[in-house]
């Protein structure tokens, strides 16, 4: 009997090109669909909630596949995690509604992106952050910052090859938190850290990377945070600022209706 | 004119054949001297405070070179910076007396280990901790390390090809805290992570991985905490646990006498 599996997943993107298969290189849903033949034996097509791209961590994926397995869900997580490698984790894995998609089903998305503000970063966070060694003055970020806020036309913020038809988004939440310290494992590091929170009825290609992108160039002042306003009416990418690098940003959760 | 630089380092092991330049494969030691060739152009030996392990890391290791450079220590940082990989940092570096020797002026070494004794370890925290599956006693342990504090014979700990001639090492601190999360960045992680610190006047090879070993073995029921008294008056390795992996241990500062 068909069964749908919602599973959910943690990893570190450092050594991938990003969540969809490609043509050549590693990708992890091409990983997981791997890790699924070998312990059920099924060629399956894996649907995720976001195409995280190359580089890019994931605190918690949702993806999803049908199976005719029988195995418990204990035991395929248990076998999934045993043949994946090391930085990709299945942390969650049952059974759900033979119709849910994690894409079209999702009512929200969190995406968090850190920048350290450092001259030097701490090794153990450096797979994990955009070091900036310029000054970047906060508060101007969080007046920027209050322009995306809100439902807009996110053009200006939007990757090439961005498929979506429609590209209004409605930003529920975006946040700059400062830290005046980095929290690894057992160690704190001193130095500058800014958290940046934002949640989205959706998210056009590269928008988390270009908002944080074109907010530190406010945070140099090298553009105004009123200009925001304007560079959202232009609808031009051009105007807007570089896309930060991948490995920043973490997608923290993906959020359904209950 | 010569003088001689004192370096604080910090790496991330994972990639690397420990400190001590070997005949193949990346070490710290290795990438620190080609680092200054190629910012002084001279060839130095550099002497290192602890012989760190393939795969060991550091948040702090202090290692020192002479140099007939003219360039002042901000460059020189910088530019040794610019040339390691970025899982390799100078975290400091300054001018220091001529006959200083990071290892023969070290009074005190302090260690760190991490146990996750968790089900399934974050992506994140994955190549610093050793995965424990089975429930540790904590109590035991704790029980156990207090028989390895204080002035020791540690044979019994020591790992083959150590070449120290005196076995005979004083354990200032050997402490066990227990966490019921891991912090990584802005994330916290539930689950029950053990961390050691241990500190002690000089360390035989392996010995504090043979020590935390030995200890989860206590942990796990299968050696009483009393017997660690009898292993240690044994001398024989044979009868302490096996050595723990080499990820878990972080070297976290070098003392010296002020």
């Amino acid at each position: 009997m068909q069964r749908r599996l919602k599973v959910k997943l943690q990893y570190d993107g450092s050594a991938y090109h990003g969540w969809q298969i490609q043509r050549s290189g590693a990708t992890i849903q091409g990983l997981l669909q791997e890790a699924i033949y070998r312990i059920t034996g099924e060629r399956v097509s894996v649907s995720g909630a976001g195409r995280t791209d190359a580089g890019v961590h994931a605190i918690e994926q949702v993806a999803s596949f049908a199976s005719s397995s029988g195995l418990d869900g204990v035991t395929l997580k248990r076998g999934l995690n045993a043949v994946l490698p090391r930085d990709v984790r299945v942390i969650d894995l049952h059974d759900t509604d033979g119709d849910f998609h994690p894409r079209y089903d999702a009512v929200k998305k969190r995406y968090v992106y850190l920048i350290a503000n450092m001259e030097v970063v701490p090794v153990f966070m450096e797979r994990y952050v955009w070091r900036i060694r310029s000054p970047l003055d906060g508060e101007r970020m969080n007046v920027a910052a209050g322009f995306l806020r809100g439902s807009h036309d996110f053009s200006a913020f939007r990757g090439t090859g961005c498929g979506a038809r429609n590209p209004v988004r409605e930003v529920y939440r975006l946040e700059i938190e400062h830290r005046d310290e980095a929290a690894f494992l057992f160690a704190r590091f001193s130095g500058n850290v800014m958290l940046f929170t934002i949640e989205a009825d959706g998210f056009l290609r590269h928008m988390v990377r270009n908002i944080v992108g074109t907010l530190a160039e406010v945070g140099k002042g090298r553009i105004e945070p009123e200009e925001i306003r304007k560079i959202l009416e232009s609808r031009e990418r051009r105007l807007a600022g570089p896309t930060a690098p991948a490995k920043g940003l973490f997608l923290d959760q993906v959020i359904y209706r209950l």
